[in-house]
């Protein structure tokens, strides 16, 4: 592919069926070009001699474009595209729809289309796409009705009839693009192409998007991860709900992979995900044109104590705390402000403070070094100027360099104030907890600029051992391991207890009488799955009691089931659960996202809590790290109520030698480590069941 | 005190201290009430001939009026209460400030206040407030910029400041209101009084507010419950979080309740409990104007598929849930839509449909019985007039008589829309999560509105044996108590495992020998809290042994803390967690809402999760039994993972006794039963902690 900056700032577009037939979507894009696009418009259609005025070609060949637009009917679409490439015109938008979208005969087509762009190297946008637009060339490659204005968001979008609507809404905020993508059928050019691109982008400050589907989760997290040193992400990732991911599915097709997996590669990939339209935009309008805080600590001036109030709760519901202002603030605020208001966080400056008074205030608040932004609060009063405060709010946030965010209360009155705000960057609210959220997510973008990724630790491994274990599977209809798999483990270094598999009673108790104490027996049988179900596990076995424990067992399964295969009886040390933590590791692959790892606590009562979280592998060591904190439950990890703390770096290691595992073998499709038990000794896996594909070994 | 309808309606009103004075508050008043005052107003000020061409009166006594506004200097301002009060006016706003908000002067000032109001039986609104409107008598008595349009939403609010910045913005908005409180510092009347008149307001259909605090939780529940049968209150109350509980206080001097008993208490109430200023109106609006849903099925009608799964996320994320129809819609759907389209929910009647098309799906769906309610979601297109779209939704709404939100996507091109879907009682927003909101608010009102609430059971209780085993507490100075205590539970029928304290080894052993198997064996002493951690506890000792362990934990307790009260060792029957579950049920006084029970799993595990669940006492035994069921770990109780449900009556019964303890003896300020061990045969309350004020006995 070539750069794909080309692709927004064209020279010469063709439009391949162009048209002016009333209604037509060829008609609307011409319209649309011809409008405000600076460079040259070629209409390409055999049947026309001109087309709005324009010279209408036969055959793109003719055309020297650099971009073409193709809104051709569907069978021939692809010729067109093919041609082309042929004349090598490397970027194409394909309005068309009637490809993957439509069933099987259209699937074919998209792939037909896919060859040719591969063979040609063309920068390929949609099928079934609205268009493109990028402001600073002026160009409109939509059929939509409105054009975007300029300005430093990019836009990319999986519905193009949300984009319609975004642009109709945002004309009229003052909120404008760079560039603006409908992404179509994503045949070719899918998002992290344009996150990469608008990454490299000067003239894009903030990337958002809507998106029902992330293609290839792992390229994804690549590019968005660079990308987001500089510059923020923000997305609507929908399907969050079953109830969504079913409509997206019958949307767009997208095959539902997990929210989790999702939330999990979202927040690795360093984007800022939103949970709705507004969401979406007040993050962007923020990120886009204010500076990020120093500290996470809020100053609040308000007239007005209920607001003041209000806000407080909306800051501690957010990542951001009140500020606490130093020694000097407090001195100056002291002086300023008449005796009812308040000199402590929330600043009351109380209800009859004239502009001075609020122009002061904030001036001294954010002059404090502890305070890392700021909150303009207003209640309509007759002593005070709406705008003359907008003004002194731009003018204070300019000098002191930090955020703020306005929360003008009113209604008319207010609107030329917030046009001035608007103008400088600064959205206002009417309430509280929005202006807030903004704040928020520059505080969020901020640590995710300075994240550092470091590359996941590579453990010596007996990689061969692992691959014949995994292989034993190997022409069984049942791809599924229990315990006997347990030297899987031991190959990647993953403690567990001493013990074996054995065949016979003799040799149980030879393993028995080699390991201190009491063991644990259970039957090994794939077809077995709940062995304590069926009386399949004895704990606490003493030896002179191991050779009989293993008829016991074998015959319990052989009457559960008289044509199970018994593998044979595995003989275990004892772990002792009551110094330990039962924790749960374990792997499931995602379509988009690949192997999704996940951590919480065990035992019975956690388990039904659904404590977890999960990453994409491959993970980092703060990675991994960062998962054993992050569970409700991970105080007791570190020894909460009085216990010694578990061997937490154990836990820490054993989730990245798995993830070492599962991504070194994608024939792993899912594997269960529960429970890894972790005492402040060491950890233990104790049980482990997975699932392989052979045909991937 | 009288009706408060009087209030809302004066025929005669004096001001007090009305002047023409500019900027003042007394000039203000008046201005507002000549304004649009349906009746009387009489400027009551000796230093003045007439006000505003009014001839002033002297004194309140000659005025004749039925409602005095008071807005002289604090000084003299208990005086003026107390003339109007001898002239026979019964309803009273006080403007003036410097009451209790100002000091312990202002503090006595409000106390004399409220004492003049008693005599006089007085409906005193104020001190420190902003003033009332009731927009049926075009009343506006406050000296805020604004008056309210009219409307069906009755307001409070404890920040006059927030109710202009209300105002200004909802005559924006057209949004009206019936009557308007700021209820300043509440020396008299407070949020109960309001909710109670405007529950028996015909002309008000919802009733709003914003609160710091609510001075009687209990007299609070019971008056809103009653209301709530009919008409909704959705009302922020803030200082939800620390950092907002401290900024309140500072504010209003609202004692900080907890946010804990806030949450229970306001839904024990039926209370619509709003996080911030936009949800409170998205809320009020629907409820003033849309009929209940009968059913949480919603339909999404949409041109859009993206902005459809973005509306399925919403509702995924709320309490509805998408609605599937019958066959019979399904065939229509089929007949009248394009093969690209979706006959499914969220039903995407594609970008292409017209008026006729969108009218005819929307007609079909509200159709449906499986429909409660509908969503008319809609991006702009060249086919589709949103006037006539509005025009057809709010007839199809009122044909269908069911809850119809409105997302109409866009910017000015919407407004005309929008208005006359305003007109009609259904808001529009661009972001289909809050049309979601303002459907899940109908549908939590109506649960609401059905609620039946019993009245608490009543167990046969041993009162003098709780009365006296509290009393041993009497000139301690440690009012705590311990194991030493179970009597109390038993007093109250709370099962607790067969033991005893005694103070002789021999004492111990005959008591264990009196119970079956292995005995605990506490350390019982006032000045040990944590007995495990200095050894004062063993578990499963046998007979045999009892003896030396008696002496054991005496010896440790005395080498721990040589000056410690040994009231003696605590011999009990051994109760088997194993079969069991550890709950914990618990109470302390809150200083707004009083006893307010706590349950929750108890066990280290999950006491750290912090999986816990409040009421106000007392509870009725839907309410016990809803605790059972509203924590996480709820399904534990009843037989997770393969395990025999625990007695979760049983359960269910102890916290409604310990309901009835606590509410019978104030005198119990906290009360910890932890664990409360539930298994399958039935409850036993194995330990018990409680604070005494014996002085409330």
């Amino acid at each position: 592919m070539g750069e794909l900056s080309e692709l927004f700032s064209p020279e010469r577009i063709a439009v391949v069926g162009a048209t002016e037939r009333e209604g037509s979507v060829g008609q609307a894009i011409m319209e649309n070009l011809l409008e405000s696009f600076a460079g040259d418009v070629v209409p390409v259609n055999p049947s026309h001699e001109e087309v709005f005025g324009i010279p209408a070609l036969d055959d793109i060949a003719d055309a020297s474009a650099d971009l073409a637009v193709v809104v051709v009917p569907p069978k021939i679409a692809v010729d067109v595209v093919r041609e082309a490439g042929e004349a090598g015109v490397r970027n194409v938008v394909v309005i068309t729809a009637g490809f993957g979208e439509t069933g099987s005969d259209g699937a074919a087509r998209e792939q037909d289309l896919i060859e040719v762009a591969e063979r040609y190297d063309i920068d390929l946008v949609g099928p079934n796409s609205l268009g493109i637009m990028s402001t600073p060339v002026g160009m409109n490659a939509t059929f939509g009705p409105e054009n975007a204005t300029t300005g430093r968001m990019s836009f990319m979008s999986q519905s193009g009839a949300f984009i319609t609507a975004v642009l109709d809404w945002a004309n009229d905020q003052g909120i404008g693009f760079k560039d603006v993508v409908s992404l179509g059928n994503k045949a070719v050019l899918d998002e992290s192409d344009f996150v990469e691109e608008w990454g490299d982008d000067d003239a894009t400050d903030v990337i958002i998007g809507y998106l029902e589907g992330i293609d290839d989760g792992q390229a994804f997290i690549e590019t968005a991860r660079e990308v987001t040193r500089e510059t923020p992400i923000v997305l609507v990732k929908s399907g969050r709900t079953d109830a969504g991911a079913q409509a997206a599915s019958s949307h767009t097709g997208t095959i539902a992979g997990s929210d989790q997996a999702y939330e999990a590669g979202l927040e690795q990939a360093g984007v800022i995900r939103a949970e709705s339209v507004q969401e979406l935009f007040d993050a962007a309008r923020v990120l886009e044109s204010q500076p990020l805080p120093d500290t996470d600590d809020v100053a609040v001036i308000t007239n007005a104590g209920g607001p003041g109030v209000m806000s407080t709760d909306a800051i501690g519901d957010s990542r951001l705390s009140m500020a606490s202002f130093t020694e000097a603030t407090l001195d100056a605020f002291s002086e300023a402000l008449p005796a009812e208001g308040n000199i402590y966080n929330p600043v009351d400056i109380v209800g009859d403070a004239d502009n001075e008074r609020f122009r002061d205030a904030l001036d001294v608040a954010l002059g404090d070094d502890n305070v890392g932004s700021a909150i303009v609060l207003s209640c309509p009063t007759a002593v005070l100027d709406y705008e003359r405060l907008a003004a002194d709010t731009v003018e204070l946030q300019a000098k002191h360099e930090k955020p703020v965010a306005a929360c003008f209360m009113g209604g008319e009155r207010v609107e030329p104030a917030a046009a001035a705000l608007a103008d400088a960057g600064i959205p206002n609210y009417f309430d509280p907890a929005r202006a807030v959220k903004g704040l928020d997510a520059l505080s969020r973008f901020r640590d995710i600029s300075e994240r550092e990724y470091q590359p996941p630790t590579t453990f010596d491994v007996d990689r061969e051992r692992a691959r014949e274990i995994l292989s034993s599977v190997e022409g069984r209809e049942d791809t599924r391991l229990g315990v006997e798999a347990m030297g899987l483990l031991d190959a990647y270094g993953i403690e567990t207890p001493a013990g074996e598999i054995v065949d016979a009673p003799a040799d149980a108790l030879d393993v028995a009488e080699r390991i201190d104490g009491d063991v644990v027996m259970k039957i090994v049988s794939p077809d077995i799955l709940h062995k304590s179900d069926i009386g399949g596990v004895k704990v606490g076995v003493p030896d002179e009691e191991v050779y009989d424990a293993y008829e016991d067992l074998v015959s319990r399964a052989r009457n559960y089931q008289p044509d199970a295969t018994i593998i044979g009886v595995q003989v275990q040390e004892m772990v002792d659960l009551d110094d330990g933590v039962e924790t749960i590791v374990g792997m499931n692959r995602d379509p988009q996202f690949g192997p999704l790892l996940l951590f919480g606590l065990g035992g019975i009562f956690v388990e039904t809590l659904e404590d977890t979280t999960f990453r994409v592998a491959p993970v980092s060591e703060p990675e991994a790290e960062a998962m054993t904190r992050e569970i409700d439950a991970a105080p007791l990890l570190r020894g909460a109520r009085g216990r010694e703390p578990a061997d937490v770096a154990g836990v820490v290691e054993t989730i990245q030698r798995l993830s070492q595992l599962v991504t070194d073998f994608p024939a792993i499709l899912e594997l269960d480590i529960n429970p890894l038990v972790a005492t402040p000794d060491g950890v233990e896996a104790v049980d482990v069941r997975l699932t392989v594909d052979p045909d991937q070994l």
